[in-house]
């Protein structure tokens, strides 16, 4: 039996990065540069106004004649003398002779001529060469989370194509005689199967659109043949009960014939201890208590963090909460608790019905609230941990 | 003009609930549930063993005949005298004459009989008919949001489908002779195309996979038959660009004339002050800056709560975050600000670079930091309203 700090370091120490592919940045979100990205354009291309007005060279005149217009998209490099000056739009190109745009708001105009009411300063509202970013500059750092907003910079940009880390390919193998499928007659003894719907819905949260599902009876050959074809294609094996102590539980025998390497088995915590966690190159491989809140709450704890290691995330792009607590909480187990809770903007509630078996209260909850192993008591009040799971 | 309040208001008034459909739950994650959901069954539908052990009738006894077992999944209803047990594993069923079960680790066994050396108390370790929840009894509220908590939920109670908001449909039109898409070459004056597809990726954050983009040159027939055509296929449109005061600007135009109720026009803030945003029917139209800053401001701030209004989500399923400042604000433009914002556990830092045309520092940004129009100062270590954007 382990402490959670050591099971989550061994699983970040063998969570290696995926390997990298192409891919289309219209197809990025969510996807992790491994690649260091630099511009192949200045951006602004070339001189834009930053305003609707107009464009003229400053000097102390504050009237001109319009000799011409510029809309965004246009590049007619218009020649101005010192008393001319052209209609301009946002976003248009700024002839070479004109060093200042006026806002519209700004000049007295008849359809030939302006007046300027109010002189900007030389160089208003022109947005120079390659303000945003120059040519050959860096975009991005490797390691940097593809957003919405990287997606636009990098279209801008001109920029099509992005070298990403993989995800991984994940499968989920249920064990359990006594589980049946939900839409079937549930005969007496028998409970419905839900703990490979809720993985595979917990895993699309985290960017996994697709995971086979596999199901075995409770027998090691069953088992270890499945396994031996699901380590194959696999970089996430989930695997759902058969793995504590009972009679019945051949998953982790069945593993490890099929040399998958004990990394840890078991974690001193509540709920969520019988977990196994191993190696086989470099799939990982999970197999998670069978009560689904167990299993649930294992997979935000280490399951997650691992997937998202695998892809190339930063610690950093989702920080823990801190919340004040709104109850006392006693920990007399020794171990370190995982509590489905609900914060607001500023506090954290504790749910009702922790039970191991229970979902409904995490159907309810957006946070799991850590109490560490060596914690006898939180007070009312006191500033506490929660993992997100919103 | 109005104020960012106000604006948020009129958004929500009209943001109307989607119509609703049957969906499989294996389908349903990050759907809102639309109807109220109750228990087919009882959870769990037999008497259950909480733990690997032995099931027995409690009496004053530590001495008992093994005579059978029960794995999970089984149902033979074993006759029990009193001085009989079996061997019973977790979630196996309790036979009708047991009413308690020892865990393992707690008796001495040989093959035929057990004796037990911590004796539980009556009905310990036996899961109760029901204790999950009863037949008949609510599983979740109408405009619940579907978390894989909740799916697992669903399905280990046998549901197999639910009523929920359909998604709405979006589309996004861009205008701007400008533009020219990323791949293409860049000819002088011209820019790339980045707003379309840091939009799509925005509404696919928010659960809408698939978006239409239809594009226009910058004249008020195009811009006038597209949006004929896009008004009445979908439920959420976006227009990128064409929406200042530049004499170039049509989409306002185009939009009345294709009877869109104006419900705002401008909105008191910085950056994102040129937007339209009107109704036709149910369908809602907002015509977005077309600097890409400004638009995926407003994204975040009107667009997406929009989204997830139609959708049934409660405003709740999202808290904002307060942080301290890690520096003095000032802000003397009698606007509300929006300004791109890195928070970690406890504090928020202002990034540098906060023009509209910029999206570099939107890209390494988790949040947009909220100074309303009339805060002029915020001082460092103040308390100050964030909306994550991560």
């Amino acid at each position: 039996m382990i402490k959670v700090e050591e099971a989550i370091k061994i699983i970040e120490a063998n969570s290696t990065k995926m390997p990298t592919k192409r891919l289309a940045v219209s197809k990025a979100l969510n996807y992790v540069l491994a690649e260091k990205i630099v511009s192949p354009i200045n951006m602004p291309p070339f001189r834009q106004s930053a305003m609707d007005g107009y464009a003229f060279k400053h000097t102390i005149r504050h009237q001109y004649d319009i000799v011409g217009v510029s809309q965004a998209g246009d590049h007619s490099n218009i020649k101005l003398e010192a008393t001319e000056a052209i209609r301009i739009f946002t976003g248009a190109y700024v002839p070479d002779d004109a060093d200042t745009v006026v806002m519209q708001e700004h000049v007295m105009a008849n359809k030939d001529s302006i007046l300027i009411a109010t002189m900007p300063e030389k160089s208003s509202n022109v947005r120079p060469i390659g303000e945003q970013i120059a040519k050959d500059d860096i975009v991005f750092e490797a390691n940097t989370l593809i957003t919405p907003a990287a997606i636009g910079f990098l279209a801008c940009l001109g920029i099509t194509e992005v070298t990403v880390y993989k995800k991984p390919k994940a499968a989920i193998l249920v064990t359990g005689n006594e589980l049946v499928e939900p839409g079937q007659k549930l005969k007496k003894g028998k409970i419905f199967e839900s703990n490979s719907i809720m993985l595979e819905a917990a895993l699309q949260t985290i960017g996994i659109k697709k995971t086979k599902v596999f199901r075995v009876k409770d027998n090691l050959k069953a088992t270890k043949k499945a396994l031996k074809e699901i380590l194959k294609k696999n970089d996430i094996v989930l695997i759902s009960g058969g793995i504590s102590v009972g009679d019945y539980d051949f998953v982790k025998e069945a593993l490890l014939q099929n040399d998958v390497k004990e990394l840890f088995y078991k974690i001193n915590q509540r709920p969520g201890k019988p977990m196994f966690f191993g190696s086989k190159n470099e799939t990982l491989v999970f197999a998670l208590p069978g009560n689904p809140a167990s299993s649930l709450t294992n997979f935000y704890i280490y399951v997650a963090p691992a997937v998202k290691n695998r892809m190339g995330f930063a610690a950093i792009h989702k920080p823990k909460l801190v919340r004040k607590l709104n109850s006392d909480i006693k920990n007399e187990t020794g171990k370190t608790l995982f509590l489905k809770a609900k914060y607001d903007e500023t506090n954290v509630t504790v749910l009702n019905g922790q039970s191991s078996a229970m979902l409904n209260t995490f159907a309810v909850a957006n946070s799991l609230l850590i109490v560490p192993e060596n914690v006898e008591n939180y007070k009312e009040g006191q500033e506490v941990f929660l993992l997100p799971i919103d």
